[in-house]
């Protein structure tokens, strides 16, 4: 364990990290492990990141109020059904997804808050 | 849009990802994006794995009954406050974690459901 003296206190921290204070609806996690990388998941993380740039709503330090994070994540055991995509907090787990499915995933799910159901194959939501 | 007739059923999926059909009941993404990095996130994900390895829990293909999944990722926006660990599904963000805070957060919060208050920073659970 830590000695508690040695951690900053969270107030010191939101001065350091604005994304703790910030009301960040979803992040999207693209899974970009061996396996999905070869099925092109790196081609579908930099769509996302790019459409979610151009509708405004990409959390970055340039754009800190922006709503949504979008990161790459190791592998989640989608390895032979990838690329897979996590979209949190709802745990939606997305297989098969294409840059072709981004613009879809984009306006349906995290506009629209509705899942594309054809892709989901796992549910892991609080 | 794919065409949804060249998308494996949910059935045939699950025969390939048995992840899919398994109560996995938590996952901890370690940043192991630049600043985290340096700050020794690579020793904290080992640490996790190694750990979570030797208490039978984590998810692994050799060990498909594990309940938690742990895994590395992108920055999630902490970098002056890292190595930032994350835990779904709760959405629990903790910070400045390190190889010695490890068991406590499986210890309390992994296993006994309690998140480690002091390292807490951000909460984006459903």
């Amino acid at each position: 364990m830590s000695d508690p003296g040695s951690v900053p206190s969270p107030e010191q921290d939101a001065a350091l990290a604005p994304v703790i204070t910030h009301a960040l609806q979803r992040q999207v996690f693209v899974c970009t492990s061996k396996s999905c990388a070869a099925n092109g998941s790196e081609a579908v993380l930099e769509a996302f990141k790019a459409q979610l740039i151009e509708a405004g709503v990409l959390y970055t330090k340039r754009n800190p109020d922006g709503e949504v994070q979008c990161l790459q994540c190791g592998s989640v055991g989608f390895c032979a059904i990838g690329p897979a995509v996590l979209v949190y907090p709802e745990g939606i787990w997305y297989a098969h997804v294409t840059v072709a499915d981004v613009p879809e995933i984009i306006e349906h799910h995290l506009k629209g808050g509705v899942p594309v159901e054809r892709l989901v194959r796992k549910r892991t939501g609080a």
